[in-house]
């Protein structure tokens, strides 16, 4: 495995199931549960010449998840330098510099850079708080932007998907439940049709705080399903089999 | 308990848990687990000023099941004769004449009889399925009704259902998670916001086939909540404890 450069304020976070390395910084951006669900819950083909894009991609922690499903390229979109840097060095540190690389762009203006109807698989783990004036941001800008709606919106962050997506081309989200209307509201004035949700539930008897959603460009309506519910933790607060599984490996 | 006269082709069937006599006819109407999950989920407000009104009511399971919730009237809202005569027999022979009545009217004009904003809940157990020139219908004219969007589709049944609210009522529905994209979007069109919605898997990993939806006309948008899931069978087939209880009070 090659050898990086790190700041001070970051370390090497491994994901064990994927021996996957992630240059991680408390204080400018960490993957969290939702990026490894996230990267499980795609399907991404696997023929060389799959084009995936990874937009909000952070320190690019769901494009590394990905990358072993795929022979194909995936491009990593991040408006913050910052992120985009540490995304750079990740993909260097696990030795897929040949397939994978980093678009330091606004999402907003990214069909300049590759072209709209060409994408075969959007990932996307988005900022997941509305950007109003009464909303508490963290002081830090980097955390302010990965998690409130500054720099986009989900209107237009789903825009953008359906502008890259080829017809029939799928799009992998996750989510805040409470979101779901917007969400669904997006999808359909972008010709995203709703394929299949799964909720992810903290305790089998607790409410759902995240959800994952499959969307394919131009494809028929009324054909949503709901997949099996991720249950996090079992009763006595241990992680679940499958939880464990994606963590771990075992 | 009071009695009445039954058609050859029908028989009464007792939900336990709530000790309510229904008039079931497999030939013309016959409420299922739907309708008592359905039942269960709504939250009807106990004062006696409380009106609720049940459309497409079929041969009003859902209003009898919601009865003993309420010192409130019910409304049930039925467009084919036969079932309604079915429904208003029901009430009779639970006693609940004083406060249940039947409506055999088409909902499309329901509002010249029951005044708009007038409505604390609506409860509904649509036709499931679209009424396309290429879909099965079931040749028995009441079943297809009752199963086909032949009378009313959802659009028109949710501005029905925000026509017949006070601000801030509540409706709760059951539908098939294949329609959740209809369903968002015939809210958003009609000032209902969704609120709660609970997913009903046969088993713990299947795919759901059945959702409850809480909505509330006027309420503020983003604030879905995804209760924890119904299961209905455990994995050696018997009901889990939730069902078993709501269907024999034990």
């Amino acid at each position: 495995m090659a050898t990086v450069d790190l700041h001070p304020d970051e370390r090497i976070d491994q994901l064990y199931s994927k021996e996957i390395q992630i240059i991680q910084s408390a204080t400018v951006f960490s993957f969290s549960l939702d990026a490894v669900l996230l990267g499980a819950f795609a399907a991404v083909p696997k023929a060389a010449k799959t084009k995936t894009v990874d937009l909000c991609a952070g320190n690019g922690a769901v494009g590394l998840f990905v990358s072993a499903q795929t022979r194909g390229t995936i491009i990593e979109v991040e408006i913050q330098p910052r992120l985009a840097d540490m995304a750079q060095r990740s993909i260097q540190l696990n030795d897929l510099t040949g397939r994978l690389s980093v678009l330091n762009q606004d999402l907003l203006t990214v069909t300049t850079t590759i072209p709209k109807d060409s994408v075969d698989v959007v990932l996307c783990n988005p900022p997941y708080f509305k950007d109003q004036p009464t909303s508490q941001k963290n002081p830090n800008p980097h955390l302010a932007i990965a998690r409130h709606e500054i720099s986009a919106n989900l209107d237009q962050i789903l825009a953008v998907t359906s502008d890259l997506l080829k017809m029939n081309g799928k799009a992998y989200f996750v989510h805040r439940p409470e979101r779901l209307d917007d969400l669904f509201a997006a999808m359909r004035a972008h010709r995203l049709a709703p394929k299949r949700l799964r909720f992810v539930h903290p305790k089998a008897d607790r409410e759902a705080n995240m959800v994952l959603i499959e969307m394919i460009k131009d494809g028929r309506p009324n054909g949503v399903r709901i997949m099996p519910p991720v249950v996090v933790y079992q009763a006595d607060g241990t992680y679940g089999e499958e939880v464990h599984q994606l963590l771990y490996g075992n």
